[in-house]
């Protein structure tokens, strides 16, 4: 069965009459057209009695057809009402129209007024976003197939970052040195913003690469990933530039430890937020529980953070084919920024990483 | 006045108790502080009647203060429950809180949902995106010199990408030498993924760079721009590389002809409809009109499609300050597509291109 015929017998399992998937993201999920429409209405329209249709900017016709949706399209120019033209081809082809389910989660209050208008007399119970987002967490094989191969070019974009490192460099350079060598094997697209920060800058988790030459004598953390045929990859390593202190080795060795010890732990049946509690608490009894200030994981796929989100609070309980980052981080402020991250997905009886990039500290020497 | 004390103003005049600023580039807009919060919750809340405040990711409240945001903040961690601490925010603060204006444009209706929740006696009658939107078409000089900087940028990306044209190099490769030309000067982002598309690749507007390598006597088109402290550069120019047929050099003449009269026609008074008219009249009297798919051109500013958005119905009146794209193409299917493009910001006669790179036709040499 295709996600889209899912997606079918859910419309008619719920009673549902139009199902309205309006967030690009899903769009690319149930028809591989993937694409950022930007303010243009790109929509997926399924319903419990008549065919789907999609609904695109006229000059993204032709790249859904490429992508493989070899159903029904319908282009719209910049100057025409989309939604005037979406209501003429819903009522076009069924005279079902009046239980709608919507992905709430995404769709814009505006856009929701502007669907309510051309059909005053509907009702909109459904939040496909639920929906959408519990058939995303289980991964099919071929996902996990992709998302490994997502992993190999992050392993790959490590070894090229670990070489890129050279006293009076910057970070900034040397995520320069990572994506134009990724680029050069066609790797175009990044999951997210790669950060390599060194010292006292990687203490703002999730700051940004700065100007500043690296010295040397420091950890050094790098978070990156690819876009990989829609699907991501996301790992975190720190490395040693020279020589470490006690301190920055001992914030090394206690962040590994919660890290190895969650991912040796997960296995379905197993809750998040008990997850989130093995790593945190090595964290804590170590001494360093203030500066781990966010959750152990998000999952992982289409989108760098989907569910299920490995927190405290999240009685989820897990089940194979899920997949999430498993990454404490230990942050303090003026000192130092650790974070080690590998995203996994759960099988019959464990968890198996999407990245294999060495976890014992790198030590890379000072020339 | 700052741009926040004008939304403060705007608040009183349209006698609203709250307004909830919840898109990520708006709270950048108002506090400089742009970031991307993923799913976690980012807003300002603004009152007609109290002191602002802004609430964010726990892990963001660091980069908003090294922003610039010296008021109130409030950080949160992913177990809590953003809207409930939301309201007790709010309800410590003040005691009017029925009349609230959102951003209805860009707020998920989950999220107005869970507002509302909070608020059950409360009245949502004001869609602050249209306000918002207003502010944003006027900018300052202050803005107006960030995205000359960021033209800059774009000027040299051009130079950089024509420079590394060379025959059996890939459209990708291409890509990959802007960008780590452009990262080695700490220029770190793009204003969206550079397109480089050789021949009839390039008749797909808005498709991407391609794995095949440039074959000679094509015409080449570049669409890039670059993220300069939150402002956006966007600009298209198509080469010929090696010898081209009467029928590229003609689409060629038209495309410019087309871009230099509607550049040419920019002032205060004349319609966005209008100058979109001024040049699709040319491409249509030259026989090309049915491959001119799209609008002339869209607003820019701290998002790469934002308004006035040039196109045929759009009566806005263009006023000194509005900042857009003028960005005619012809795109042939199977054989060969053009764009050229600047954006300008309108002046109290004329406009002036934030972006200077020659627009005669660049002949790139096959060696």
């Amino acid at each position: 069965m295709t996600k889209l015929e899912s997606l079918q017998n859910w419309v008619q399992a719920q009673h549902l009459d139009v199902v309205y998937i309006s967030d690009p993201n899903s769009v690319g999920y149930f028809t591989n057209f993937i694409s950022d429409p930007h303010e243009r209405i790109l929509g997926l329209f399924v319903f419990a009695d008549a065919e789907p249709f999609l609904f695109a900017p006229e000059l993204s016709v032709g790249s859904a057809q490429k992508a493989g949706w070899s159903g029904e399209i319908h282009g719209y120019l910049d100057h025409q009402h989309p939604f005037a033209m979406i209501a003429d081809l819903i009522k076009a082809r069924t005279s079902h129209y009046a239980k709608w389910g919507l992905e709430k989660d995404s769709l814009p209050v505006q856009r929701f007024e502007a669907v309510r208008a051309e059909f005053p007399d509907a009702t909109f119970p459904g939040n496909v976003s639920r929906f959408v987002e519990h058939m995303k967490l289980f991964k099919t094989p071929e996902e996990i197939k992709l998302m490994e191969e997502a992993g190999e070019e992050a392993d790959l974009a490590f070894s090229i970052g670990f070489n890129a490192i050279q006293e009076g460099r910057t970070e900034q350079e040397v995520v320069a040195e990572i994506e134009y060598g990724l680029m050069k094997q066609g790797i175009m697209e990044m999951s997210f913003d790669t950060i390599v920060q060194a010292g006292a800058n990687a203490a703002n988790p999730h700051g940004g690469p700065e100007k500043n030459a690296i010295e040397p004598n420091q950890l050094i953390l790098f978070d990156l990933g690819t876009a990989h045929h829609g699907y991501m990859s996301d790992a975190s390593r720190t490395v040693a530039f020279g020589q470490l202190s006690d301190k920055q080795r001992d914030i090394y060795d206690v962040c590994l430890e919660a890290q190895l010890a969650a991912q040796d732990a997960v296995k379905p049946g197993l809750t998040a937020a008990e997850l989130d509690k093995i790593a945190r608490d090595i964290i804590t009894k170590a001494g360093y529980g203030e500066y781990f200030i966010h959750r152990l994981g998000h999952g992982i796929g289409t989108s760098t953070h989907e569910f299920p989100s490995i927190m405290e609070g999240n009685e989820m309980v897990l089940e194979p084919g899920m997949c999430f980052s498993i990454e404490p981080g230990i942050y303090i402020p003026g000192f130092a920024g650790v974070r080690i991250e590998d995203c996994v997905h759960v099988t019959e009886d464990g968890c198996k990483a999407f990245t294999h990039t060495n976890k014992k500290l790198n030590h890379i020497p000072v020339h």
